[in-house]
C-alpha cells in the first residue's frame, strides 16, 4: 500500500511549503509546486508525472478529481447574469490571449534559428492557460466568483479549446495528411457541441439528483450523484478532445441553480483541500532542474532560449486584456491571471516530442517556460489584482 | 481515464441498490454489496476486487481512504472514559468470539470429513470481524459514539489481532517451519507494541497538528495533517502485520481529545460518504455466484459445506457476548454486529489457498460464507439494535 505513505509525504511537503510561501507574501501554488520540484525526480525522485495517457496511476487519480472538484466548485458559484453579460468579452480576450502568445512565440523562436514549422509549435505551446493553478489562485484571494473571475476563466476556457484545434492542425500540417480541414471542423464541431450540450443539461440533472436523493432517503446520495456527473461531464470531454477540467466547469456551469448549491459547495471543500495540492506537486515534479546545466553549451543555449520565450510567454498574456475595449475589470490583473500554463503547455510539448517536431532542446526550453509561468503568473496575480472589494464583490 | 467513468458507475450503482435497501428495510450496506455483485465479474464485469497486496488499482486506493476515513472518524468521536472502562469486557468478548468461530467451524468441517490442518484454517477464516461492514452499519444507525459500539469495534479488534496471531501460527505447521514460537512471540509484540504507541502518540500529535495549522495559515492545513496522520498510522499498522483500517481506528482513538475534533468529523464526512461505497461495490465484486451452480455435483457439495459452516460462523458470533458477565449492551445486537466478516475473511481463504491448505471447494465455500455473514450480519443487527434512546447515548 505505497499510497499510505507517499501521499502523505506529498500532502505535509506541499501543505508546509505552501504554508512557507503564503507566509513570505507569495500564493500557496508556488509552494505546492515547489515541494513537488523537491519530491519529484530532480531531488528525492519520490513522484513523478505519469506518462501521458498513463491511467493505473493512485495519485494523478487523486490530483484529478481534487482539480475537477476546484473546478466545479468554482463553476458552482458562478453568477450565471454575469457570465451572459461577460461571454463576448471573454471570447475576445481568449482569442487574444491565444493569438498574441502564438505570434510572440513563434517570432522568438523563428528569431532564433528555429524552422517555420517548430517554430509555429513552439508557439502553440505557448497558448493555452492553465485553468488549475489559475482556479486556485482565484480561490486563495476568494475571488472566484468575482466577474473578473467569470471573465478570465471563460477566456482559459476559449483559449484552451483555441489550443486544442491549433495543435489538431499543426499536427495534421506537420504529417502531411491530406484532410486537415475536415480533421478541424470535427474537433471545433465537437468542443462547441459538447458545451452546449453540457450546460443545457443543467435543469434536467438539477431534478434528476434532486429526486433520486429523496428516493434513496439520503442526502448523502445528492453529492455521489453529482460529482458522478461532474466526473462522467469531464470524461466526455475528454472524449471530444477538451481537457476533462473544462468537463468539470461546465457541470459546475450546468448546476448552477442547483437548489442544494451551498450544501454541494461546502461538501466539495474538503476534497478540493485534500487532493488539489497533489496535483499542483505533480506538476512541479516534471521540472527537471538539471536539464538546465549553465555548464555545457547546450544547457546555456536552451537556457538562453527559454529566457527569450519566457518574455514572450509572459508579454503574450499579460498585455492581451488592452485589446479588449470595455473590459470591466483592471486589464493587468486579468493578464497575469491567463499567465500560467502548467499542464496543458506540457502536454502540447510532448506531443510536439512526441511527433518529432520539436528537437530536445527545444522541448526543454520549452517545459522551463511553462513552469516558469507557473510560479510568476501567481505571483503577477497577486501583484495586480485589487484589494479594493468592487472587484471581489 | 478509466476512473472517470468507472468511478459515477460505481457510485450511482452503489447508492441507489443502497437506497432501495434502505426502502425494503436493510442497512444501505447490503445494497452496496449487491451493487458489487451486479458490477463484479459474476454479472457486468466491470469492476474487480485487485488481488491481496496489488498496489496500483485507483479504485482500490479510493476504497480505501473512505474506509480509513470512516474508522478514523469514528475513533474520533469515541467517549474515551467509556472506552477505558469497556476495555476488559472488550478484550474478553473478542477472546471468546474468536475462540467460539474457531472451535465450531473446525468442527463442523471435521465432521464433513475435512482433516484437521485444513479443518483449523476452516475455523480461523471464520474469526476475524469485518470492522469496516460493522462500523457503516453503526454509522447508519448514528450509534458510532453509542458505549455499545465502543464494545463491539474494541472486540472486532482484538479479535482481528487473535485471528492475525492463528494465521500466523498455522501457516507456520503447514510450512512445518520449527520457529513457530519465535514467529508467533514477534507477531504479537509488534501488534501490541503499535497500539501502545500509536495511542500514546495523541497528545504530541495534537500539539504538532495545532502548531504546524499556526504556522501556515490555513485552516485547511489541519485536515492535511491529521489525514496524513491517520493514513502514516494505518500504513504502520499494516508492517506490523495488522489490517490498515485497525491503525486509521487507533488514530482516531488518539486524536478524540483534539480541540478541532468537531470541525475534522465535519471535514471527513464527505470523504466517507464518497468513497466508502466503493469499498463495498469492491468487496461484493468478489462474491462470485456461478461457482455455486447447485446442477453440479460439486456445486451441491460446496453448497451444503456452506450451509453447515454459516451457522457455525453466525452463532459463533451471535452467542458470544453471552458468555461475558456484566456485559453492558443487549449481547443479541453486540453478537450481530460481529457477524459480518467480509474483506478479512477473504484474505484469511485467499492465504489458505495459495498456501496449498485450502482446497478449491473449501475456498468456495468459504468465500460464501464470508460473503453471507456480510450480507446478514446487517440485517441481524438492525433487527437486535435496540431502537429507545438509552444504548445510543
Amino acid at each position: 500500500m505505497e499510497l499510505h505513505w507517499l501521499l502523505p509525504v506529498v500532502l505535509i511537503t506541499a501543505k508546509l511549503l505552501g504554508g512557507a510561501a503564503r507566509r513570505c507574501g507569495f500564493p500557496a501554488v508556488v509552494g505546492e509546486i515547489t515541494a513537488g520540484i523537491v519530491l519529484g525526480p530532480s531531488l528525492l525522485g519520490l513522484v513523478e508525472l505519469p506518462a501521458h495517457g498513463e491511467t493505473t496511476s493512485p495519485l494523478l487519480a487523486l490530483a484529478q478529481i481534487g482539480l475537477c472538484a476546484l473546478l466545479f466548485r468554482i463553476g458552482l458559484e458562478t453568477d450565471l447574469e454575469n457570465a451572459r453579460r461577460m461571454i463576448g468579452r471573454a471570447a475576445a480576450l481568449g482569442m487574444v490571449g491565444m493569438l498574441l502568445p502564438l505570434l510572440l512565440g513563434a517570432l522568438a523562436a523563428a528569431a532564433l534559428g528555429v524552422s517555420l514549422l517548430p517554430a509555429l509549435f513552439v508557439g502553440a505551446t505557448l497558448t493555452a492557460t492553465s485553468i488549475g493553478v489559475t482556479a486556485a489562485v482565484l480561490e486563495e484571494l476568494e475571488a472566484s466568483a468575482s466577474r473578473a473571475a467569470t471573465l478570465i476563466l471563460g477566456a482559459a476556457v476559449v483559449d484552451d479549446v483555441l489550443g486544442l484545434i491549433l495543435l489538431a492542425a499543426l499536427i495534421g500540417v506537420s504529417s502531411a495528411n491530406g484532410a486537415v480541414g475536415l480533421a478541424l471542423a470535427v474537433a471545433v464541431g465537437q468542443a462547441v457541441l459538447f458545451l452546449v450540450v453540457a450546460l443545457s443539461l443543467g435543469r434536467p440533472l438539477t431534478e434528476a439528483t434532486l429526486r433520486l436523493t429523496r428516493w434513496t432517503r439520503s442526502q448523502g446520495t445528492l453529492f455521489a450523484l453529482v460529482f458522478s456527473a461532474l466526473l462522467l461531464t469531464a470524461w466526455v470531454a475528454k472524449l471530444v478532445g477538451l481537457e476533462f477540467i473544462i468537463g468539470a466547469y461546465a457541470a459546475g456551469l450546468a448546476l448552477a441553480r442547483h437548489p442544494e448549491r451551498e450544501w454541494l459547495r461546502s461538501e466539495f471543500r474538503p476534497v478540493v483541500e485534500l487532493f488539489t495540492p497533489v496535483f499542483f506537486v505533480l506538476v512541479g515534479s516534471a521540472i527537471a532542474i538539471d536539464s538546465f546545466s549553465t555548464t555545457s553549451a547546450s544547457g546555456r543555449l536552451t537556457l538562453s532560449l527559454a529566457g527569450v520565450l519566457f518574455v514572450a510567454a509572459v508579454a503574450g498574456k499579460l498585455f492581451a486584456p488592452m485589446a479588449i475595449p470595455k473590459l470591466g475589470a483592471p486589464p493587468l490583473a486579468v493578464g497575469s491571471a491567463l499567465v500560467p500554463r502548467g499542464e496543458v503547455g506540457l502536454v502540447f510539448a510532448q506531443v510536439g516530442l512526441g511527433e518529432g517536431v520539436l528537437s530536445p532542446d527545444l522541448f526543454a526550453a520549452l517545459a522551463l517556460v511553462i513552469i516558469a509561468t507557473t510560479l510568476v503568473g501567481p505571483l503577477l496575480l497577486r501583484r495586480f489584482w485589487p484589494t479594493d472589494p468592487p472587484l471581489v464583490a
